[in-house]
């Protein structure tokens, strides 16, 4: 770009106490009005965590090695920065803000760093796990809507680890997927499957989000889980999990992610239910209601809470394709 | 860690309204008070960064994969996640804070991606550029302290680019440094070398860096400047650069360096000086005189700067080891 059309006052001797102005102008020739408020946002905090810390030059450079280090283990099945989120409660955060959930409706959290997208597709009633060490636990869900008419055809994604606490793609020698697979409700909105009961486990703690972790006296571990992912046109994504009550990890799982409405007891498979399914009696059982909103009733609720809460902020907003950004007029 | 000796409040339910505390609440389990602020400071700021932009899954989804591109393209001779913090401003803000300057010494600036440890040691006269397309450039500078005495036996690291715009580490088939330099100053603390006249270059703009000034319309160049970093004990480390007045991108530095007492006029070498450092009269001539200020001035400044600076935040602190942590007592 020709200098001579940047139309921004002359760059020069900058401090402490004018940086800050002087980026965000440069900044807000971006024609886009959300990004230029994203940006906005993120140098003035960017520079106030700066200035309130009086961070020093030997402290920045420790977090651009942090940083370099957290993208440079990433791999296809490795997503530090997912993790680095996940520790410092912004995953949680940010599913909270994105999908809001109004009452009687299945509450959402971190979706976490192993979803993957190449999970097979599975018929109800099959076996998602591999792993023989185990313990067998049959899973029996529905979905409803909040008026308690079942959902079918909702595409679901389902993830857990193996009996020792590793996802599939945390096996250097993996062949394939294992412990994760996708199925679709039934036209009673029900799913059902065979699975492993979920054991706690460490995050990957072998690089700089583990190190992190130590150095403020952290565990990494989450508790027992199972992780749900549903699809469908017209309801709200929810990404969500299940957790067993009594977990040791309950209290306090390393990323934030444990909700009282998503804990759930097991019960056992009793004669007839074992008849209907297939399974021995008294395996494992793990069974829950799913309530979905719809992508309308997401929006809404999302628009009144972003604007109550930006007027509580003292922020003027308007809500643009969904997202605010500053009301100028 | 044995999750019974985790002495925090149950973490569960954790909502938009009470993350930010109990995040801040479990990193308090670290027993450094300087990174116990440091860390709350930026818990603090990623969560109302979030809050106030109600920013979305998929916008924090593109952030994840933009610091993992920015992490991944770093290798040991290019630096991108410096090149972030220098175009959002962190980098001459954090150098402002930690290198604060009293009056009369020479301001400081930002370091840049392209410092490296292999600079040859010079002799005063050499020729620090084997490019022989570059304009030729005899460079003479003094070293004082404030109250006017020479500083001898300072070590100065000096570089630039090449007359295309490019230090030697851009270069794919490079054999080794070039354009860089390191030297001592003699007994009157001056040193003198040859180099080329600094040309203006853009900062690598080919990966996530550059995809964002493209965003935003800014353009990616840096004013003609050389790098200067001088190191002695005693002495504060002073990090900064020289810039050519008039320089099409004087006034719109892409990483905001440039300080009017660092701006040059470049001179002309005449017969006397020709003769004395063995170069052709009507040389192109840069001279500077440069003024270090104490390790004590500077600690002091710093520590008074930082006292005044948070107490005018309304934040109580004390200074330890040169840094404010809480005071809490």
């Amino acid at each position: 770009m020709d200098p001579s059309l940047v139309k921004t006052p002359p760059l020069r001797d900058l401090t402490i106490d004018n940086i800050t102005e002087n980026v965000i102008l440069i900044n807000s020739l971006c024609e886009d009005a959300r990004m230029k408020y994203v940006l906005e946002r993120l140098v003035t905090h960017l520079h106030d965590f700066a200035r309130e810390t009086r961070l020093s030059f030997d402290e920045w450079m420790a977090g651009i090695k942090f940083l370099t280090e957290t993208g440079q283990i990433c791999t296809d099945v490795r997503q530090e920065f997912i993790l680095l989120s996940d520790v410092l409660g912004l995953s949680l955060l940010v599913d909270s803000i994105d999908h809001p959930k109004p009452p009687n409706s299945t509450e959402g959290t971190v979706l976490g760093p192993f979803h993957t997208h190449e999970a097979p597709q599975m018929s109800h009633g099959d076996s998602m796990s591999q792993d023989t060490n185990g313990e067998p636990l049959l899973v029996v869900c529905n979905i409803k809507d909040r008026s308690g008419t079942p959902i079918s055809g909702v595409k679901i994604d389902i993830w857990e680890t193996d009996s020792t606490g590793h996802y599939d793609v945390q096996h250097a020698d993996r062949t394939g997927p294992d412990g994760r697979c996708v199925m679709l409700s039934d036209d009673k909105g029900e799913f059902w499957f065979k699975a492993i009961k979920p054991v706690p486990y460490p995050i990957p703690h072998d690089g700089p989000v583990g190190k992190l972790l130590k150095r403020l006296h952290r565990h990494p571990f989450r508790p027992s889980h199972m992780h749900f992912m549903f699809e469908k046109d017209g309801y709200d994504h929810l990404i969500t999990s299940l957790y067993l009550r009594n977990d040791p990890y309950e209290m306090s799982d390393a990323v934030f992610g444990v909700k009282n409405t998503l804990v759930v007891d097991l019960g056992t498979v009793d004669a007839e239910l074992a008849d209907k399914y297939g399974v021995a009696e008294g395996t494992l059982l793990m069974t829950y209601d799913f309530v979905l909103v719809t992508d309308a009733e997401t929006k809404a609720l999302r628009e009144h809470n972003s604007q109550v809460a930006l007027d509580k902020l003292g922020r003027k907003v308007k809500i643009v394709n969904g997202l605010p950004i500053p009301d100028l007029d």
